[in-house]
């Protein structure tokens, strides 16, 4: 056994420890506190278990999307949650992901190292029907996490239905269904009050 | 579209958030603060991504190991989390767990029912290769934490080496060479001081 290859993979896995403490803007459903990247990333991989159906490609690679939504947040530590109504904090953000992915990855063997860090760039092109549909999930979750404890988020930072539905249409590059399922969510929330008009 | 079977995921979807508020005896390995059973979970995927090579069965089917760590401790909703050192706690959780599994997964349409019944089912019976090798996952991740964290639930708990090494000797029944690196950790553990003799 190559026991320095094992000894790299074992400090990757300690190092990504770190992303449970990456905060984001989402709350938990019953509203308790605020909800980490690890937490997210779970969320979303049970999202595409069950949700694969309504990928507008129906011959999705679903492994592909499991790894890459359990690894898209791992570059957001060292750099902290964008948010995806910040324009230009994520705009900011961007470099440093990018530099942040190369640090984090960088700690796997050569060829873990490289298939992670497509798994991330792939999920940032959003060009794949695989990353298309993984995007669709990490805008719907946080739509249905808002919608569910009165805007929260939205009320927050003062964001309004249209960059609501600006920001979401995107849903609909990975899943009609669910871009349709997105777009009540969003009427809904204005009617109920927890996103302004 | 079928909207009644979207509706049902969706509730489904909502409902597993509840396990980002079921924690563990594990702390996070800063020291923070225990670790939930939604970012364990995560963990283990990871995990399970960069160490399958080490799994005893070379043909192992990764995306079924994925699935299987991502929903093994969706029964903890509503029962909590069975310490492993805990052999009453965990045959007194046992039956709850089969209760839980039929509630949780039965919100889901049939099919889908099934399918992580099935799952979870494979993961409780370690007979398969997948099984085997996520169940040794499950076992070294806290052994992980623990011996870097300074034994903190061994030390709480009172739990001396023998028990240690006896309810993690079962991860050889997924790899060997990850028994061997568990061997390793339970070594410097007593060595440190972390783990009584």
């Amino acid at each position: 056994m190559d026991l320095e290859r094992l000894r790299k993979q074992i400090e990757f896995i300690k190092e990504i420890d770190k992303v449970k403490s990456v905060f984001r803007q989402n709350r938990l459903l019953d509203d308790s506190r605020y909800e980490n990247d690890a937490e997210h990333s779970w969320h979303l991989a049970l999202m595409a278990m069950i949700l694969s159906e309504y990928a507008n490609d129906a011959a999705l690679d679903l492994p592909r999307v499991l790894m890459m939504v359990l690894v898209h947040d791992l570059v957001e530590i060292g750099v902290g949650d964008a948010f995806i109504y910040d324009v230009k904090d994520r705009e900011a953000k961007s470099s440093k992901e990018r530099a942040s992915a190369e640090c984090i990855f960088g700690m796997l063997p050569p060829d873990q190292r490289d298939q992670l860090m497509a798994l991330w760039e792939e999920f940032e092109a959003k060009e794949t029907p695989e990353a298309k549909f993984a995007g669709a999930l990490d805008r719907l979750q946080p739509l249905i996490h808002n919608s569910t404890v009165q805007g929260h988020a939205w009320k927050k930072h003062g964001i309004r239905r249209h960059q609501v539905y600006s920001v979401n249409s995107r849903i609909q590059e990975g899943s009609e269904p669910l871009w349709a399922l997105a777009q009540d969510l969003i009427a809904q929330s204005v009617k109920n009050g927890y996103l302004e008009e």
